[in-house]
């Protein structure tokens, strides 16, 4: 129903651009991790979990292209192409995790063969790079299968739910995060009504979510994003469930902009709010929100619509891309290894360690 | 600076097309009142107060067009001009205020004159008519410099201060009602910086208030809608401040959508809200905010933006043009009169009958 994310051969990496959605189905080659970054940048590749799935791709890719000759090479080549990916996209720690767990594997091989490569050992070289770029993947859709049963038990029948963002399929390998739970909430019957808020400035509620919500015959309507609040106080919204970009070790998390305010407005109405979120998002080294730097990208993404400009020239604009939700707000977090609820340091850590 | 909403001379209206702020500043001519409830269903004239003054306008260029020959000819055209004119735009109470009092005035001269009018009879009708429509303009100008006043007096020194939608100059015939709060502080050095959230789906802060906010020199920074709740929790913003398009007897307040949710995270957030709208908006038949009907929209308006769609073919949106926020969220009512705080239905009561 969801048309494929990445489809990933040797040598090549076709991805999915996001931008085009949902009018159009078309995929940009990528040969290389620079090629990755830049289509993470540009946009056309977005969701966290799904910018990791490439890192790990465009790693592979990148290593496969350059042919170190030796371990030394090997390393440095590693290092340098883990610095190009991580650079793209400063708050996903997904992407983090992906290029550090690439990089891992490549160190790994560069210390146990420190000299030159033997035709064998580059062939080893390759294919343990691409089995483990496979592996993030997989993992990936798993992740996204326990999220969406764990987070289906939680929510009751005749489910009214909301969502920012769009943490669905689009934004991973597998059925989502967030949008994830809300599918297969649906597949057993549990779901009444989903709503989608659109999302600005980048519409991907608008263009995404609520696109995947109709493919998958979820019964759903698009709002604005102003109009969360009065949706959720005259139409019976009892659960609201999004995505995250990056968790605090404390439990805070930054996503798409707009959740937090959404969160407060949960908390006023006594609505349960939920993060889904595989655990390579929880970054032990935030030790709260305040660790996390929020990115602020272009005045035009805001002030250009589909290449119409919607405000004065000149005029001066604000773009945080994300925003971060005090774990105060969140009535739980659901990973692929279950539930943390309530949402502390200690129940992080707890999770964490199983 | 900001140029004439409405150029009224006799038999002719010429109506300020906001839609193409900022763009374009064009006029549409408006010959009776069926053009003006034309222009105010069609969004090229906006604003409750400015409705109210157009609506005024409107049915004197009506009856001027009809010349009725008779009390009772007189009394069914007005009738009848009235009723059209209120249908254009259900939830802003301005225009029922307006149209009312046109209504009355026509009803008083038709009792007064029951028989066939004399020539004099009809220029006198005329003449009442047209002095009356420039009464309510006068009255909108003189209410928003004294809400400037009032408001201006509420706000601390290098006030940070935040807006939604236009409740500006251009949504009246004088400084505007919430915008008019924020231009009068800066005028007395007390605005340090203003934001204006761009108010899908009709983005009236994106075109409107922050054009405004930069021709009147305050400094300023336009915010999609959902990043209010991020930026008041980091920017220190210390006011809010919008405009009604009805209040009910116990100042449960109905504005433009979004105005709810960021009432409720300006709660969270222990920030002051302000409302900011002259006494006619003040509708006593409305015992709560459960009684005022939410007025539904296009669900174009939300899909495309500058026609260009932004969301798939099919799709089902929600568009409620209006939400309503409880007194209780509200710190205080900002009128002509002076400032209601807090809100109540008793003390709302005691300040009209001042």
């Amino acid at each position: 129903m969801i048309p494929p994310r990445l489809i990933f051969a040797k040598g090549l990496l076709k991805v999915l651009d996001q931008r085009l959605l949902p009018d159009e189905v078309r995929y940009l080659a990528v040969r290389d991790a620079a090629g990755t970054a830049k289509a993470t940048r540009d946009m056309a590749l977005r969701g966290a979990p799904l910018i990791g799935c490439a890192a790990a791709d465009g790693f592979a890719l990148e290593l496969d292209r350059l042919k170190p000759a030796s371990g030394g090479e090997l390393a440095r080549a590693a290092r340098k192409t883990a610095d190009l990916l991580k650079a793209a996209r400063p708050t996903a720690v997904a992407l983090f995790y992906a290029a550090d767990r690439m990089l891992g594997k490549a160190m790994d091989f560069a210390r146990a063969n420190p000299g030159r490569f033997s035709p064998a050992q580059k062939k080893e070289l390759v294919n343990l790079l691409y089995k483990e770029a496979r592996l993030v993947t997989r993992e990936d859709q798993d992740a996204c299968a326990a999220m969406g049963e764990y987070g289906a038990r939680l929510l009751p029948r005749n489910c009214v739910i909301m969502t920012h963002c769009n943490a669905g399929a689009l934004a991973t390998m597998g059925i989502g995060t967030a949008v994830g739970v809300i599918t297969a909430a649906h597949k057993k019957g549990k779901i009444k009504h989903a709503y989608s808020c659109e999302t600005r400035p980048y519409l991907q509620g608008a263009r995404l979510t609520i696109w995947e919500l109709m493919r998958e015959g979820v019964p759903s309507e698009l709002l604005t994003d102003n109009m969360a609040a009065h949706i959720i106080k005259t139409c019976g919204v009892n659960a609201i469930v999004v995505g995250a970009d990056r968790i605090a070790a404390n439990g805070d998390t930054a996503n798409k902009i707009g959740t937090y305010g959404l969160a407060v407005i949960a908390k006023h109405h006594k609505v349960p709010f939920y993060v889904a979120a595989p655990t390579p998002t929880i970054d032990l080294k935030a030790y709260s929100g305040d660790s996390i730097v929020i990115e602020e990208r272009s005045c035009e993404e805001v002030t250009f619509v589909k290449g119409k400009r919607i405000a004065p020239k000149k005029v001066r604009v604000r773009h945080p891309a994300f925003d971060v939700t005090p774990a105060g707000l969140i009535t739980a977090l659901i990973t692929e290894r279950g539930v943390i609820s309530p949402v502390s340091r200690s129940a992080v850590k707890k999770h964490l360690s199983r």
